[in-house]
């Protein structure tokens, strides 16, 4: 679907124009147009690829989508993958991409999968003709900036759920189960969240310092704050994943310790039953000359012999923190 | 086996010719001879190794077999090993190879244990002369492209593999036995994996970008396209192995978990036997003054009494979830 | 708030300015203008970023505040982002940030959530007037150095609390659930301080040795001091996470170890109950022919056999080390 | 021991010659001298240290052995160490030593602590004399290639250990101590192997690729092929290494789990024993009023509900897989 | 404490001098003067700091102590900070630092809190006046050699206690706690050892190959060989390191197993215990239709069937394992 296509010059809008214009003003060298598309049909996906004669191979990923993030050159051309991250009411994590070709004069955009749009994108960079004269290297920064900083409430939540379980796991009496469960969930959601970030590490790298696409070359500045971004983004992944390990070790010492705690309370529990059987055993033994049986008291006697013993070991086992 | 030979030239193909033709044809400077073995006896590697002047050591890998994956250049010749994976109908995986010796005008391809085959990959480029005039280079890149996408397939079984194993480990009265053999074989299996795709990131990253072997040298799209496959795999392999060392640890703590559930069952049923056992006792007791034992409801009262505190036993474990 | 905003010539104090006076002196090519904030009101910030001319991503940064440590260049002026850790009295660590905006004749810095304070820095920088002399870039270093003093005590603390836990792991009756919950913040607390102190590591990199930015060219040996110190840091940080790794997993097995012990000990009283029941349950038979019921000493027979059995046990059990 | 002391001309041997010789020889712009040593005494070595005029830092490392893999450069004289790796009939690993000092127009080596020899190695180059007119670096080649196609049969070895433990594992009622302990000792002898290749992998590939020792210029095509054999061997541990360390984890979930097994396995037989036990109580007990004592087929049915109950739990508990 | 301070002229000792007169000396192109302090005072290490002008950085880090060990340069004088271990009679490692200036005609040692000297280095140099000609930079590797040395046998202890400890995890009977105890002792002693080698690596890289600090440019074989000793230090720590991680986690292993073994046997003697106490207990049933109670050899009988039962479990008890 179609959701945008526009000409600027100068850092300010001229005019909506249909698809079928766009290899006109490609031509014009003081404009760029700039496409955006949403879970498009192969048949408007070709038209694009032949109104920006776009590369077979960038063409080809763009179609199959499902790609890691990168950043591309072919010729003068960048082709560029990002990760879009939504979190659902259940806090699961959608991933979707954004696929956008950025040439001297055109970005295009194609984005799938997702309900994550660029339309304040697209207001902000109107808003600031200033930045939007250097072209189409400006917008594909303004679209990388806008697509990672839409993953941090994604790492925050994750950490969030992080300190939740951490609270669970060291209180008595909570679910053992259902932490562990929770773990691996994090830990699965942490890792998609990484193979999202990870690579645009390095493909952000490429935009800055060192040989830089000519797109790109003015603004060094703003990709290197990407960069400082995803960076962050990475390196606090990093941390989560390593304590979601050792919470899942440190879980696995409060199973056992409370199942040590059990086995103290069964042995304890234990005692208390074979204590007064042991003494019910010896009253009901057939000796003639048993003199307690004949007593008027023997047998309050012996109950009463019962409680108190159980008392006592009762004591000692609650001191001991056995009960 | 032979399983093809034929020459091509400017992208299209001459004709199929005798083995025994080759070298005439490989003196024809506009031509380039294609050769496709299957399971090769020593005699038709030595035939092979001879018409197209291979470079000894490289012959010698190519009859071993069992070779890492890896891409040589030997003067102007490049010698590329790649392991070819096929699922077996219960899920293991088998690991054959298949050699390409690439020269300026030749490519020789020696298969072996395995039934994956190149027809298909023969026929596509057959039907693009205009890649084809590349010449042996896109042969290669072909054959690579193939080889790569037959992985894809491999990894999203494991995956799906590992997702069942997660969604057995957390429901109650699975096998903890199964899963935790499952997960060791699907480690296994990614190792295997691993140990194919690994060493290729790095061989055919020596095929773009910086000096590139010359038969390569127009092709580095491609090559960078395959790169980018490979290390999509290889990152989502890291991914695999990583959940699946969790999912282990996971699994010891869920068994660790059920076994303290059993030890809890143990003490609670333990209780409710030794209850009433206890009382049994008391009334076998062979007091003179045991009031009870002359009432006329004793008998049941006694049984009664068991009953009842079994019963409130039986609630409150019930209630702490021992039971 | 303002906290100090002071004019220097060749090392030495000229005098305290208001803030609108600062570009008036930033003109003159002798002298060196030194602004310290301390939390600053947008208002403020944006006044600070007009009178310095600061660039639109560093300002944005100082004023969102929670960047990761970094150096970074933008043209001639050098934008630095400092993490100030701080120990409350619990033990907690508490972080703080400072950044610092160098340019050739003029430091800004600009601290947030931190009552450490840099008064100390400035005195110590205007008693070393030949060092002072050095101008804006010698003030980084200095308050670098002052930052980075700062986390040793921190480090220092965190040693000692692994040490305490060490102590009390391997003691007898220590509580595991304890040891194992300090471990695990203490292990949070270790990240905590990495996340701060490593990258710092790659930033003060960039400021000796190869490329330096000019205003630091003169002082390299200077940063790489500060290196060195960040260095210790970061492998002190490296060692104590792998031991609290490695106790967290000793732990479990002393955990495990008791658990152990407790079944033992379970097991030996159960026997102990279980012989003198047995006793009682022989002579409670009722078969005729029971020679020992009629027997005078009978009675007291059966009990001091049960004591001696059981003493007798009691003694094995002992010597095994299960009781 | 003096094993071999040979002169080589253009790739044919010439003669053996005496040790007191050699200097004479290595004067002859065209020869080449291959001595070998076994557990030399240090007589030996010195006198070899003065014939070759060996750099006094090579002699000692060959003098007092135990070195790591290394090949160094001492001027235009390459030093190199290379482990022997041996099984004896145990299947443990013996580690030897050899090495090798070798000049422009002289190879010297030295073995220790080995069985493994080098004759055929000799003979081979003997038959080549095509290839052994590459002088000294060709006899460091074939040295080198003759020692690393030793490991493989080490390894192979290794692999084939893991895999019977891996089938022990998840057999029933395999002994699990003894799993561990062979676990343990394998990745002992993994570690041995790995210490003796890894290193390797850099020595080697100082002799290919970049700036080569003057002595292997020639032969950079066959160095690389003995590091594709390293690298091969260094992959398989690795991976073997990383199977170890699983198989360890995944024995303990399997202890676990039978540890589970016999806990659920107690309870049952508990309950087996409890329930006729507590019928039998009730049946002792003294009442008066018990009508079932005065039934004629009284002992009969109890003794029957204990039978029958009993075999209820059985089947019960065969059921839930407790027994 | 000065212990020396004599003056070299070509390689061999002229005279001791009163520290005074160094800088007279200094001045002297073509002696070096070399200075041996021990736990100086701070009067002391001033008085040095001023003869030979050390950097202000340097001699701050002398002063303060406690540094990592590392080697920097100070325009053309090189600073070097080295730790000396020691084994104590208990086993304990104690960490004691030797601090060298070097500078193109003098060497200024300071040891602190070390027993270990280098009286023996001093006069190993003055027995070789051929290598001590090359001057400061050469006692400069000779004190190195010296210190590196002199960490094999803390290392060899180290793999030393290792093997007692393995030795006894699989040995029936011996206290898992000590052995989890010990083996967590030789992991921090290994990381303090690792943590005085593993910088030198780096440090003592920079003494040879590439660019070379000109006191040691002669030198650089010598330091290559320190770097060899250096590596074989680190690489034997790493695979302690390792061996040591896994040997905790096949103690926890060894000791779930013990604990299987303990229920096992809990549950064995239970039922030899239960199956007499249930036969007693049928036979102490009230009923009136008992004939086994009227039979002469009735309570003989029933006594040989418990005893009789009892062997027969204790028999299958023993075949399985579980006593």
């Amino acid at each position: 679907m179609l959701i945008n296509c526009a000409v600027y010059r100068d850092g300010h809008k001229l005019t909506d124009i249909p698809p079928a214009d766009i290899s006109d003003y490609l031509e014009q060298p003081d404009c760029f147009v700039w496409v955006a598309l949403k879970d498009p049909t192969p048949e408007e996906l070709k038209a694009m690829e032949e109104e920006f004669s776009l590369h077979e191979l960038a063409a080809e990923d763009a179609r199959h989508g499902h790609q890691r993030p990168k950043v591309e050159e072919y010729g003068d051309m960048l082709f560029s993958v990002l990760h879009l991250l939504e979190l659902d009411p259940e806090g699961q994590i959608k991933v979707g991409e954004v696929d956008v070709f950025v040439g001297r004069n055109y970005v295009l955009s194609v984005r799938t999968r997702s309900s994550i749009h660029f339309l304040d994108v697209r207001a902000r960079c109107e808003r600031e003709p200033h930045l939007l004269r250097h072209g189409a290297g400006f917008v594909l920064y303004a679209l990388m900036d806008a697509v990672v900083d839409r993953y941090f409430p994604v790492i925050d939540r994750l950490g969030q759920e992080l300190e939740n379980i951490e609270e669970r796991i060291f209180r008595p009496n909570s679910s053992a189960r259902t932490n562990i469960e929770e773990l691996y969930l994090l830990k699965r959601k942490l890792m998609t969240v990484q193979h999202s970030a990870t690579p645009l590490l390095e493909a952000v790298g490429k935009l800055y310092g060192g040989r830089v696409p000519e797109v790109c070359a003015t603004l060094q500045d703003y990709y290197r704050d990407v960069y400082d971004h995803v960076e962050r983004i990475t390196k606090t992944i990093e941390v989560l994943r390593d304590m979601v390990n050792t919470a899942i070790q440190v879980n696995l010492s409060v199973i056992s310790l409370d199942d040590s705690a059990v086995t103290k309370r069964l042995a304890a529990y234990a005692a208390l039953f074979a204590m007064p059987t042991l003494i019910a055993g010896i009253y009901g033994m057939n000796f003639e000359g048993m003199p307690e049986l004949k007593w008027t008291l023997g047998y309050p006697l012996a109950l009463c012999t019962m409680v108190v013993l159980d008392l006592i070991l009762w004591i000692r086992f609650r001191q001991a923190g056995w009960l």
